[in-house]
């Protein structure tokens, strides 16, 4: 009876979407009690999602959505603002709308005016996986999720979502659609293409036998900067589509760093070379050493 | 009786630089039968090198090394060159001098002259410690160990350095200085100061709210992307200052490859930057995934 009556106040979640993302997220709610229905274009996925524990029930339909207080779309980023239009006019008018795209600016502004109950959200978590099988428990523990309300977004609404994540076990920050786009520009898709850049400027060498020494001889130290300029080319493609003016604005700034390293060197300035490597030696750590904690 | 013929068989190995590389090498050398004369600048050096069982003598004195066969100079870059002139005068006759910086050119240019019997080396293998408390068995194991020998070496030199480096279980390369120093420049230099240009990008951001964001929100893209940028500073000087004409290369290409990127962003090209992806997702797998073998 207790339980019943706790379980009871939780809000019934919609997910639309049922792989990595949306998997992984059911199979957390639902441990802890939330009613999770799954909605995915393929019936296989569904029958999936069901079997795995990920959703209590799944179909095609949009129209499951209808009992829903919460509906999350775990899509890619070019497909969150088609989906949402088909999706609003199933929801019921007090239902919260969310997503996990990676980019947030162009999505909120697409999808606010259609459902002002909108919140857009990204929680920062994935594997080198896709799909439903790749869905695990804990996937959201300790990693940041950032929600990203406007002004005028209703601030019960943001609380939910906020919950939400936090059910999850992440980090929540809150700001604005566009400082998470140029936060995430700097520390997500740039080095995106600064890696990406290596690879192809490696691959320019002409002397095939020294292509071949360099691919041999490559280690930790290439191997780590090369890897996210290696990964999925269409995600990679999504972050300059949907993100393209912060990070054109930070591969400016990159490429004016660059130019100075190089001019250093160029001129042997080697006490200025050594300047920047000391700063950018003490610089990373705030990057990579701190734990999450919550930023508002 | 038979060990000790085997035994007595093998080089008398000098090291001088009794650190990571140098305290690891006489490890393994040690374990294998070699007879192995230890020379450090510090007298402390030289008692923990014995004490771990790193050399089976050591001392301040470059008249030590008048014993050995094969002296190995593991010594930072910008000290291998005014060391080797103080050791010469006390090598025997026949004795092969040898050294594992890690540009060749330079140091190989500067040596041969005076010492004929002179063998560039590189072995590809670390850790993020130094000094002979961080010194291991089976350091080299496994990893790439470029010998660069000039047109007019000596065939037996080269042999030598190479019979030690199998013993070591490296993974043995025969290549010129120059082709070392071009191909290193590409996977191991250029990396350093890609990676270092993104970090002093990043901390251009003049807003402090995004910059302590985009602090939180990192994670393993920009801490694998940063890491080599972070690194050791005088390290990467010592590259860019003794590679100085390679990496210039390398970065000339380097920003290249980042402006093509850079204008597809600009002009919208999302089939341009797809196929750019698409093909560093490619290339990158030969630098990476094949374990290492010889290469002539």
């Amino acid at each position: 009876m207790v339980l019943k009556a706790v379980t009871g106040s939780l809000p019934c979640v919609g997910i639309v979407g049922l792989g990595l993302m949306g998997g992984s997220m059911g199979l957390d709610l639902r441990r802890q009690g939330y009613r999770v229905i799954g909605v995915s274009r393929q019936a296989a996925t569904c029958d999936r999602a069901i079997a795995r524990g990920a959703v209590d029930e799944a179909g095609c339909e949009l129209e499951r959505l209808a009992a829903a207080d919460v509906v999350v779309l775990c899509l890619p980023i070019d497909r969150v603002g088609a989906i949402a239009t088909q999706v609003i006019p199933h929801l019921r008018p007090t239902a919260i709308l969310t997503d996990v795209a990676s980019v947030k600016g162009a999505i909120v502004a697409e999808i606010t005016p259609q459902w002002p109950r909108f919140v857009g959200g990204h929680p920062m978590a994935g594997t080198h996986e896709s799909g439903i099988e790749a869905a695990q428990f804990d996937l959201f523990q300790g990693r940041p999720y950032v929600i990203t309300p406007t002004a005028t977004t209703d601030r019960a609404a943001i609380a939910t979502v906020a919950a939400l994540a936090t059910a999850l076990g992440s980090v929540v920050y809150e700001c604005a659609p566009t400082a998470h786009d140029r936060a995430v520009a700097w520390i997500s898709h740039l080095p995106v293409f600064v890696s990406a850049s290596l690879i192809a400027a490696c691959t320019g060498e002409t002397d095939p036998q020294i292509l071949a020494l360099a691919q041999h001889l490559a280690s930790s130290g290439f191997r780590d900067t090369s890897r996210v300029g290696g990964g999925n080319p269409e995600l990679g493609t999504m972050m300059a589509r949907y993100n393209r003016e912060e990070l054109l604005r930070s591969l400016s700034t990159y490429r004016d760093t660059l130019n100075d390293l190089i001019n250093q060197i160029n001129t042997e300035d080697w006490a200025g070379i050594a300047e920047t490597l000391t700063e950018t030696h003490a610089a990373r750590s705030p990057f990579v050493d701190d734990p999450p904690h919550p930023h508002e």
